[in-house]
């Protein structure tokens, strides 16, 4: 069967590394993988277009792919834009909601030819390997009631934090799941000692424990989280928490290999449909140079291979051709440093692609 | 006239770092300043006597105070009580809200002296000196309507996330007035591109900025801001920010010095009064060791005189005992390092008296 994959490259540095990806899934139908790509608008460009961050044309092209890649949205150009609903953000959160990819795994792992880059000393980060497994789809992102009204003669902000046993559920399996394919180490980030919608949270993680003997779950205050993620990352197997929470400790865990740049990233739904994205954001202040690295965009497309398409051998292909680059010395501005030879975006495209 | 000063130890290393600062409140009163020290239960130990984490009378000795020095909260022993009203944390939580205690100061600094404890590469943090000015009654923490009910057929758990223009007002402006008495620099975090709540912080933020023309406001995402902690973080002097944010950020901080137990902290209502304790937490595994480094709660006893007893000579002079102490090389388990003298937290008391 021929499986659909939509591109959407989005805005700012999106369409460079975008364009590396559509180089790398040729590649792979070269190489037998038997998929029809299309591309699609969403975020600021689809918003330029036709007004909306997510059109009804790219939705129904989401829906009908069997995986979605996406480069990056948002940028200044958009940040002015009064009506939130009209933001480059909402495109992404709108595909998010509207597909119901409620699992995101967000890997932090630290590449061995790039430890020097981490502002961690070496000893400890080297060998990094977290997963966060953040919730998507609820929590304060999508949470009712919100907005902005006037109370008491004066205006009020509200945002709903919430989560049900359900939600609570599906993502905490996703999470046990992965850890019994890993390292056997859970730990669940929550806020039970302020927040009820964590007690609930911390509960149901409790309650899926036993159908999970062989990992071993443990419960940890969010703030407490911020810290010993830079005290001793290397702590943390699998951790899962809600939302909001996920949003920073996923981007801190990242930032703590020094190389953003090389995080792919997975958002799954009920039926492993799944949309692929770099860790890293649209970085207006480079786009159209040729600078940005397009390694997390590519390998985004292996963690596509393996997750929705289940074709783990070509993945490893694309993630072994990425190490032997970078055993090669070739590095990106942003993960540059002495020794090693500076290379443009297409540049580290062509030796991918000659890697692989 | 005579100050009142309120001593609450609390619980775990809380009364073997408090005994240090009671020595440490005798010794300026022999130095000439005019106080009067009494103590009073809160958190687990107040449960343990009174069945209640704030007792009435800690309430009202604490409202009769001038200023309030907080060991810390908390441990193992009450984290199984069912009744989240009855747990140590709320004691610490009903004082900040029945005295009004919204501006939490918490300086992120590190000692030149310890600036090997840091797990961040020296460069990055030699030098470092941020001020999280986080508010401290408002927001998620106490927001209405909150709870954990069956909707649906399901449990559900929910918090509000809530600010109203004068909540917002009076926190910014106690951050730019620290702005201008620092780096003028004042970097307001919030979550703009999804939550209203945060929308309604950026605009009063924006609003308020030209009355402080000296100071340069800006405006980062949290979980940018938890990148460019790790990242970057000398790039920040004071940062503003909502009171979950501010957890999490002003905790991830404290621990880029290496030394949390080196970090006083200060909750300011709006006629001066104020709390001061350590950023650390009751570390219930170390307690009753006599082990634990006393010398955040001995600073917090300098920004007590500084913020609310206007004592800044007598501050400076036991800021300048911990420097002398540091210089000598003696430490407390939590900050050694080779080539230092390692001391029991009596001895460092000893030692930070005996340079007063
Ligand atoms: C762009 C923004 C809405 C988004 C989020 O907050 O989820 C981003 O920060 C991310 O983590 O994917
Ligand atoms: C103990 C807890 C309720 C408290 C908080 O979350 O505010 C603590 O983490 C702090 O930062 O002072």
């Amino acid at each position: 069967m021929t499986h659909k994959v939509l591109l959407l490259p989005g805005d700012g540095i999106g369409p460079e590394i975008a364009a590396q990806a559509a180089r790398l899934l040729k590649a792979c139908q070269e190489a037998g993988l038997d998929i029809e790509v299309e591309e699609g608008l969403v975020g600021g460009c689809a918003y330029d277009v036709h007004g909306e961050p997510l059109p009804a044309e790219t939705l129904e092209k989401a829906k009908a792919a069997s995986a979605i890649l996406l480069g990056a949205v948002g940028g200044p150009k958009w940040d002015k834009l009064e009506d939130l609903s009209k933001r480059p953000e909402k495109g992404l959160l709108g595909l998010r909601k509207n597909l119901g990819l409620f699992g995101n795994l967000r890997p932090a792992m630290l590449y061995p030819q790039l430890a020097s880059a981490s502002s961690l000393k070496p000893e400890l980060v080297a060998g990094l390997d977290i997963m966060i497994v953040r919730e998507l789809t609820g929590g304060i992102y999508f949470g009712q009631p919100r907005g902005i009204e006037v109370r008491n003669g004066e205006r009020v902000g509200f945002n709903t934090y919430i989560y049900s046993e359900s939600e609570i559920e599906r993502i905490g399996r996703v999470a046990f799941e992965m850890a019994q394919k890993r390292g056997k180490k859970l730990c669940s980030v929550d806020k039970a000692n302020v927040l009820e919608v964590t007690i609930l949270w911390r509960e149901v993680m409790e309650r899926l424990a036993p159908e999970y003997p062989d990992v071993e779950l443990s419960h940890m205050y969010v703030d407490n989280a911020a810290m010993q993620l830079v005290r001793a990352p290397k702590q943390f197997d699998v951790v899962v928490t809600g939302n909001m929470f996920g949003d920073i400790l996923s981007d801190a865990a990242a930032m703590l290999t020094g190389s953003i740049g090389m995080l792919p990233s997975a958002s799954l739904n009920e039926s492993g449909q799944g949309m692929y994205e770099p860790c890293h954001g649209s970085a207006p202040d480079i786009a159209g140079q040729n600078i940005a690295n397009p390694l997390a965009m590519m390998l985004s497309v292996a963690m596509m291979l393996r997750y929705s398409l289940n074709e783990t051998a070509m993945a490893e292909r694309i993630e072994a051709a990425v190490g032997s680059v970078l055993d090669e010395g070739l590095r990106t501005a942003d993960i540059a440093s002495e020794g090693t030879r500076r290379v443009s975006t297409v540049e580290m495209g062509d030796a991918v692609l000659a890697a692989f």
